[in-house]
């Protein structure tokens, strides 16, 4: 029996298993905490990421190791390193916690991002501005996710209180993009070096956390899409990748700018559990196995909504046709991601009939205004 | 979170839960081996079915009981539900774990199964015999599975042999039923009585043990299709049943005779997992917690295969398009059921195309001859 370790305990781990299983495969999870989702999916080591000593007792007799969560600590990956397979490879760890490598590393490749400056200090903060004009959004370089860690400047008079919020920390000022929408590309690419693609997917955020994903994306002709395949095919080759990536992206205009990338397993590609042939989670475990990659094509018009906060009632739901339901197996809190629906459907006017359902279902529950008057 | 105990801790829990973890739920499972295939996935409680302090440990907080399996003893079950409700009604129990209860139910409603006569003692086989003729087929009333338990009458001098290795225990003769195919019909039903019937299955035995399964059944028309579903839903209904029964039949030109009913989840509804809109593990849990039950159409044509005694290597598996291997994480022993291949297709030409890629893979691993051969 092959045995698979994870960093991380989250959703993105649960799901991991919850497709390893038909593979045959066992878990092993490091987490540091005992009500992480997946502690009755596996064996659950209860430790920091850098602890030594939890580390020893995770790595013990494993095959693999994967992550779930880009801010493992590259040390501790490359570590592991010395006594197992580490997929993705920890360099992608590097690029993608600083958002800083991560902005130079695609810009090396070709591929355009927001413009940028890296920002020090409160003068070099000034500088930044100058350079990209306002508005522009401030941004940590490290650990920031859903929309948390930065601030958007307006005017000059909202410098010093972002620098307040953030300052002390390496920063990035960003310039703003007016786009016109996000979309998300996911790749595996295998231990040969094999790829798969899943389709371009539309992603819409609410509060700097996805909220709704649909597929395919709304008039996405080739070009745009073989941009995207590009972008993907491109950043992974030069990592040398093995598992699967995700790339959240701007599209202006017929342009394609890279936002950031995940180097794991995303929210974005939750869809493919039901609505593509192979699950991104079982693509991830295929590729860092050194087995074929399953193919990616969407069965119909899929769509995905988060749930944020609250949990719905589940006959709510699930009286939706073709509606599936993901419950991540974690206590409510306000913004928290509690888990997802996906629905499928034959055409796209029928698929976003199915997801407003979601969305009444969904809102009842949160007492939040239904999202159903969001731009699509 | 919702507590679901499972009586049984083989691959049915396994894939029951693999299935509910999406649903939010958690599990607990009762099972004599600690080496059980869920042992990984829930709380396992080592214990025999009838083990009053297991059975205490198993109910502790749960919210409802189910069973993968029928030899669970029916009055354990009736004494669980005087702390929680069980679902299937234990009444489903009494009739499926006895060949005659269960020839006399369906008879009892107008189903026709193969001819039958209790056989108590050597004279009671010799009456038996006189009144149905040879060939036919000697079956202990309890406790078969799998071809298990059963011996078939060719000529008379067969019976001393036969009584000699099943005499001694209540017996059933039932005609030979020289059958063109046989086929199975699986269907949920709900707390509140709503039905959900998945698409006829056509299902190939070997050596008594499921082999492989085809969905859609070749050449069911309409009148066959509807005579399967108004079996199911006429035993479900007598019953007042909650969850998926699964009832196997054989065809005879135009007629349909029911071979035998399984009260739970069945290896040919397996299928389902990635080849119906939802799978009968999650219609089940759905049946059992009263939520709505999901679609139940065919994505498609689909082909299951059974990986018997050896597992073959993932790799030649998952490099046929769009085949999804089932591992039940159990040790490989000859004639042990160990996992299971689903593929999926457009059409039933590729369908069997990528079937046979399995079965090449799948014979490379036990070393057995390749069953393309085999009728179809």
């Amino acid at each position: 029996m092959i045995r698979v370790g994870i960093i991380g305990g989250g959703q993105l781990g649960r799901m991991l298993a919850l497709a390893g299983y038909p593979l045959g495969l066992r878990f092993r999870f490091l987490d540091p905490s005992p009500d992480a989702p997946v502690a009755d999916l596996g064996e659950l080591i209860v430790g920091a990421y850098d602890d030594p000593d939890a580390l020893a007792r995770f790595a013990e007799g494993l095959d693999v190791v994967t992550y779930e969560f880009e801010n493992v600590p590259a040390h501790v990956a490359r570590a592991l390193e010395r006594q197992v397979p580490v997929y993705p490879p920890p360099a992608a760890l590097d690029v993608a916690q600083d958002r800083l490598s991560e902005k130079t590393f695609f810009n090396a490749l070709g591929i355009p991002t927001p413009r940028y400056v890296a920002v020090d200090d409160r003068a070099g903060l000034d500088a930044a501005v100058a350079e990209l004009g306002l508005p522009a959004v401030l941004k940590t370089r490290r650990e920031g996710y859903d929309g948390k860690g930065q601030v958007i400047l307006r005017d000059a008079a909202d410098l010093d209180a972002a620098w307040q919020t953030l300052g002390g920390r390496p920063l990035i000022l960003e310039a703003f993009v007016p786009y016109d929408r996000e979309l998300a590309i996911l790749a595996a690419r295998g231990r040969d070096g094999s790829v798969a693609v899943w389709p371009v997917v539309e992603i819409e955020q609410v509060g700097g956390m996805l909220h709704r994903a649909f597929v395919p994306a709304r008039s996405v002709d080739d070009i745009l899409a073989a941009t995207a395949r590009g972008y993907v095919e491109i950043a992974m080759a030069e990592l040398d990748y093995v598992g699967v990536l995700a790339i959240e992206l701007f599209q202006v205009g017929d342009a394609l700018l890279v936002n950031e990338m995940a180097p794991r397993v995303h929210n974005s590609g939750h869809w493919t559990i039901e609505g593509a042939r192979t699950s991104q989670f079982e693509n991830h475990l295929r590729a860092i196995l050194g087995y074929p990659l399953g193919e990616t094509d969407a069965l119909g018009a899929i769509g995905l909504q988060n749930l944020i906060g609250e949990m719905p009632d589940p006959s709510a739901i699930l009286a939706i046709p073709d509606a599936h339901l993901h419950h991540y197996g974690k206590a409510p809190r306000p913004g928290r991601k509690l888990g997802h629906i996906t629905v499928r459907a034959a055409d796209e006017v029928t698929r976003d009939e199915r997801l407003a359902g979601v969305d009444a279902a969904a809102c009842l529950a949160s007492g939040r205004g239904s999202s159903s008057n969001l731009t699509r």
